[in-house]
């Protein structure tokens, strides 16, 4: 199996400034074609450490991909390092990267500097990988035996993760043709609202009698819930997945309506196909999640063909006065209550004039909250066309209670409810 | 200079099934404490190349931070890595880790298995830093000389992020007590506005007078825009720190009010605490960038005392039933324009009834748009009390174009909105 390794290059990685996301996309397309990633590893902006840590990755896989070191400013030495490493005896002008910057600063309003133009010249030793939607090019290094007994191919990518993520398949389409490649196969479950020890427990029997050469791995995840993923390296892909799906068509009896799909699906992605194909319209009202469900149901493209919109009522008076929650039900009740998350449901509802809503209302600290109501209490309720009674209006609603910071547990609100509207989808025939 | 590296430990990383968001947090903490991060790594979940990755970081770094490979599912072998690695004769139970282990299944209402006793057991070389928001708990072990030719720590942190974060407290305790640290400082300021390329050519003269000690570093960022960093090593942190500033104080004339903060401040918490201060109040009304304006407010704690809540009038319908915006802007203008954009904030102003309303109407893509209206157009609206004439509401309106996938776009569209409420605020003495 070829073996791969991930190298970001910046201090803005080594110094926590930000999160290297790059990696994981060139890992999942690395797997998904059959190469093995052994390692990721981050280093700093250092002509002398660059060298020597990639000499050392390029000594142990057979491809490499780099990602940073490549924008417009003067903190970007890879270049020179790469040009370096690969016996370049200078750097040539790239015209095809050129006309993209000259496209992208005209489309920007941005007058064209040396330092854009700078971007165009690579060292003569790589192959350029135009950059359409940046103005670093990528640059693609072959390293001859003679150096390192085998012969690895260094993909070097621009940082910006939508720059290096476009790149990726001109890199997959380059190692398909340049290596032969072996096969692994991974396919993946997803469940939600059981907790990963509890899930354990239940699969454990299931778990013991899997085939010695499929591995199991959990991967929880505060907004998806509990991801199950069964590998095998080697054989057919279409004879191994058939296999995986036959140990996971088992898992059903037992975990029933907590696997909700498979892959990337997502809660939304799954209520937004489900929605979409019955023709039917979705409104929410947000306390605690303050825009994070809209947010979350809007990145998905095409949303517009069933998501109306949403009300985010932080405070009581948007509750009463767009959502028109009974005032009494705020007194009596308080704002964190099933009363109010359901009159929200039922508000939206009627204010956006859809088929469905969905409301949360609770505390997502780190203040607030009390003895009844601790900090991590959500309520969260969905309002539906009561089938059983034609014209009527149901409301099915649920109290959660999580224990994490501010952000985990706005997640874990999102999460819960948007698994609330699944299970009602689930059993509503119409939807 | 303590040098450390940090060890992510999971295949979930490697096959980029997750994003590993600890190392980034754990760098910032060690580079606040002077210390240096020379490396970040990610392995896989197998024993052997678990102990052979954590010898080689031991022998070149004084401190070594691992995450993950301890949650309660079968596959996590870390603790027997690190048990084998320290020389261990085997585990010991951990009643105070257990007692969290009770209290935080309690909690949640699941009972306990001898999966989650299991987690309280821990190599009987190790200390343990009991872990108050998870099951797992953390270890110190510390190496003999004889065995690295100097004493290296190693610090053991669950995977999942919240719990490896508060955790981080206790290890820069023991890390501060363990060693002697010299310094190194940092400081950031952010801005907002200008391309990065841009942004270099304007600063390019006053870049080039930095003192030799001072290194510049740029961090762009589609939400925050691009952050500037100046860092020295060694020197009194008061003496360095005003180096900095001043150097950063020759920036004000040059880039104006592109600068909008320094260190974590973020667009958002800018504007959340100048109107806090004010007694100002905020509204949103959101198409395009749907719930994600939303989403970035309340994500900071307090944000209910300046936000009232938003709308996401997602569907035209919304636009006009609950913001009020006239069906006729709609027909003629379009939903994407300057009008639309101005009656979305008079009208959710009017509705949540604030002082200040932000608004959004653009294509967020990838399908949609037309050759006036390309995708990555969006114009954002602010409507605000017009102080020159009292009881009068102002309205302040712009387009902006980007060229990015879906998700970069709807970063860039509610940035580049809230840069545009931070501007109103700026030259609104009463904000």
């Amino acid at each position: 199996m070829k073996r791969a390794a991930v190298c970001t290059i910046g201090d803005e990685i080594l110094i926590g400034q930000i999160v290297d996301t790059n990696s994981s996309a060139i890992a999942r397309e690395l797997n998904a074609i059959g190469v093995k990633v052994l390692r990721m590893v981050s280093i700093s902006d250092d002509n002398t450490d660059i060298k020597q840590s990639l000499k050392s990755l390029l000594h142990d896989n057979d491809i490499v991909i780099v990602t940073g070191g490549l924008g417009p400013t003067k903190d970007d030495i890879t270049k020179k390092a790469l040009g370096e490493l690969s016996g370049s005896r200078g750097t040539v002008f790239h015209q095809g990267q050129m006309e993209v910057i000259e496209r992208i600063l005209a489309h920007r309003g941005i007058e064209i500097s040396d330092i854009n133009r700078d971007q165009a010249m690579v060292p003569d030793t790589c192959e350029v990988m135009v950059n359409r939607k940046g103005t670093a090019p990528g640059m693609i290094f072959r390293f001859p035996a003679a150096l390192y007994s085998h012969c690895p191919v260094l993909y070097s990518l621009p940082g910006v993760p939508y720059e290096a993520i476009g790149l990726l398949p001109a890199v997959m389409d380059d190692i398909r043709s340049h290596f032969a490649l072996d096969s692994i196969h991974h396919k993946t479950i997803v469940t939600y609202g059981i907790a990963e020890s509890t899930l354990a427990k239940m699969i454990e029997p299931w778990e013991d009698a899997l085939p010695e050469d499929m591995h199991l791995a959990y991967l929880p995840n505060p907004l998806t819930g509990v991801k199950l993923r069964l590998s095998i390296y080697g054989g057919e892909r279409e004879d191994e997945i058939r296999r995986i799906d036959a140990e996971f068509a088992k898992l059903g009896p037992v975990l029933g309506d907590a696997i909700y799909g498979e892959g990337d699906d997502t809660l939304q992605s799954v209520i937004a196909r489900r929605m979409t194909a019955a023709g039917k319209t979705l409104a929410v009202a947000e306390s605690c999640t303050g825009g994070r469900i809209a947010s979350l149901i809007t990145q998905i493209p095409g949303a517009s063909k069933f998501f109306y919109g949403s009300v985010t009522s932080y405070d009581n008076s948007v509750k009463k006065n767009v959502l028109h929650v009974p005032t009494g039900i705020i007194a009596s009740e308080g704002a964190v209550s099933r009363e109010c998350a359901e009159a929200m449901a039922l508000g939206v509802r009627e204010a956006l004039g859809t088929d469905y809503a969905l409301s949360t209302t609770g505390i997502a600290g780190p203040d607030g909250g009390t003895p009844d109501k601790p900090v991590g209490t959500v309520w969260t309720a969905v309002a539906y066309p009561d089938t059983k009674n034609p014209g009527k209006t149901a409301v099915l609603s649920r109290m959660f209670r999580f224990n994490n910071d501010r952000s985990t547990n706005i997640d874990r609100f999102a999460g819960s409810a948007l698994n609330l509207l699944r299970t009602v989808l689930l059993s509503e025939p119409g939807a």
